[in-house]
């Protein structure tokens, strides 16, 4: 099934080196397909790693592995296989896993806790042993490429290559933060799998690196939803070199770390947003403002119940300020929220406030806004000072049309 | 819009009159149309009542007011306004809602806490009270009606008239249960407002009632969904007139109490795969049958996490056998679950085992049981004893068509 570009993509941003990271790919040949499958990231030695992973307990072996190296700290090799998600394939699935990372690790001298692996594409068949030998060979002999010889190659079923890069300075030292990512959805038979990599040369602690992953996270990935469905085998790592080689930074409160975690969060914040525009079927990227909660995480949950809405997302679709759909799905969150106190607007109009129509309520600027590319809601609940940004696409027939029309 | 009927609609079942339940209709005009679409339930002196209504804390002032007065136990009248939900509508809906509850309460000499009043329909507009009055004057004088007509007149979007029967002996009485029910997703500019009636003339204090009413919407009712929504204004009503003059039945050991519990649940279990099949675009009644849970409850939210995916409800309307779908939606509950002990099947042959594809998996008899309209999955988790069923529909592009090309 070819897929048309999504009408909201983006252009591939320009993207420089990070020193300390060397990317190659190769030909796994993990489907009956003539492209590059296997992508192998090697890291300088001392690189500092940090990954947040899927909450699905039916996780992929890949993610059961992963989630346990990511403790130690640091990484040497990062392998990205596309076209087999080798999930739910039991002890043969893991044993593939731990093959590719001992003969990473044999190659580079390191231990095979360093080496990371994520696999995205077929569910349910063992990643094929020789297949990937003979990739991570060919991989391990390629010459070096570019990020987006890498984000094509980490791809499945998007429909444009997502990358973001933002640099910080942190003193007087320039450091650069590069993140490429894939994730549309998922397609029959695929898993909805979102993986992210994100690199920098800044120097940084471990454990610095993992609070400040973990805080992007809350306020980006986990704040994004395509259709409420949530992969076995979504990943994020966040890997720093060290080679911009400013002060080491180890604290919150050490020079140069707010700059790094601002730029961190913009990379993460972007290439979250990405994903979304290339949500299946998507036609509008919906950002939706919750402010009034009694707590920030409850305004999210409020902002992802209504996200998640079929009748929100398809009323969107509609192009239909449909703010009664709002107020149902705020209902159904099973969070505090009053419908007396409530209001819902679009692009920056108030529809309802307080539980009722507004009584001027011009439909002409709300209207014409739901036409546009780009929409914006806004719930204020009246309740508390918790806020939240969520970030979704509408509810077509392409979404159908892809998961349903299409079959394996 | 003209919906088209569903292709899993039932035919209209035989009904009998229910002694001690008087049912009338008549034409308030809430909307622009010629049709009725006001019901006048009248019930004898002494009919106990119970009710559920939703959960969702934006609910209607007619949930609020209902909540409230179902706690003394009695009704003399059900009103079920349609056409206008009187939704987010705030003290002007309120006002309307208590004047139709006096009106009716002055005509029949009861308290206003005995007359219970319902509405679908257009939301963030008031019930008008003028209509209301002369609706309600109508159908004070109209003649009485049958099950039939009533069902039509509360229903709305609904591309079937719902109902269902069931008869119980209590010792040597027989008594009747009668239900009807409107529903059916929901439609811009209306709410998925479920509304269900069921009558019986069994004699049952007002307490026990309500325990079985508890009960029963806990294994029907509330493992249903068409698409996750919750509508502000959902409420099923259980009136028992006492006219059958069966021994008084007071608590669950009392004689007859299993037999009227077993018949309500019948109906109840009927009316709620009736809501399923006129689900907004459905092709295919979905089962999805959970067990070796922790807990029911656990199998239950397990249960609706299936039923609520997009991708699993795509994948049925695709004919796809899709476990690894399922098995992504069962991780994603928040329940207990190993992804190394579940096992999943359609229409009885099991497609996973133990969190691998069968071996020996013949995908012959599944493709034909998924070509049909009734669709069975199981889903055998392998934690514990708990288990539940729940029942939704596939996701179609009539649901698209419905909720996104129809505009207000």
């Amino acid at each position: 099934m070819d897929l048309e570009r999504s009408p909201l993509a983006e252009p591939f941003p320009e993207m420089p080196p990070i020193a300390g990271v060397t990317v190659r790919v190769a030909r796994a040949r993990y489907k009956d397909w003539d492209r590059t499958d296997l992508t192998f990231v090697e890291l300088d030695d001392g690189t500092a790693i940090a990954g947040v992973f899927t909450k699905n307990v039916c996780c992929s072996s890949e993610v059961e592995i992963g989630r346990e190296n990511v403790r130690q700290g640091r990484a040497r090799a990062i392998v990205v296989n596309a076209g087999n998600s080798n999930a739910f394939t039991g002890y043969r699935g893991r044993e593939a896993v731990e093959q590719v990372s001992e003969q990473v690790a044999a190659q580079l001298a390191c231990p095979k806790s360093e080496v990371f692996v994520s696999s995205t594409g077929v569910i349910g068949v063992p990643l094929p042993k020789d297949r990937a030998r003979a990739g991570v060979e060919a991989a391990l002999n390629a010459s070096p490429c570019g990020w987006r010889e890498a984000t094509d190659t980490i791809g499945t079923t998007d429909t444009f290559a997502k990358a973001a890069h933002a640099a910080a300075m942190l003193g007087e030292t320039r450091v650069e933060i590069c993140g490429i990512i894939k994730g549309s959805g998922m397609i029959a038979p695929d898993m909805a799998t979102m993986l992210g990599y994100i690199f920098t040369d800044a120097r940084i602690a471990p454990s610095l690196l993992q609070e400040m992953l973990d805080r992007a996270n809350a306020q980006t990935f986990s704040c994004i939803t395509v259709d409420g469905d949530t992969s076995t085998s979504d990943t994020v790592l966040l890997a720093a070199t060290g080679r911009a080689e400013n002060p080491m930074i180890e604290t919150w409160d050490d020079a140069g770390a707010d700059a790094l975690y601002a730029a961190i969060a913009d990379v993460c914040r972007r290439l979250a947003h990405l994903v979304v525009r290339d949500g299946e079927g998507a036609q509008k990227f919906i950002e939706i403002a919750v402010a009034g909660a009694t707590s920030d995480e409850s305004a999210r949950r409020i902002g992802l119940a209504i996200a998640n809405s079929p009748l929100v997302k398809t009323a969107i679709a509609g192009e239909d300020a449909n703010w009664g759909r709002v107020v149902m799905a705020v209902g159904k969150a099973g969070e505090p929220a009053d419908r007396d106190r409530l209001s819902i607007g679009f692009g920056g109009v108030w529809a309802a406030r307080q539980g009722q129509p507004v009584a001027d309520y011009d439909e002409g600027p709300v209207a014409e806004h739901l036409k546009g590319r780009d929409i914006r809601v806004d719930v204020e609940l009246g309740m508390g000072d918790g806020r939240a940004t969520v970030w979704t696409c509408d509810l077509t027939h392409g979404y159908i049309a892809i998961n349903a029309d299409y079959r394996s």
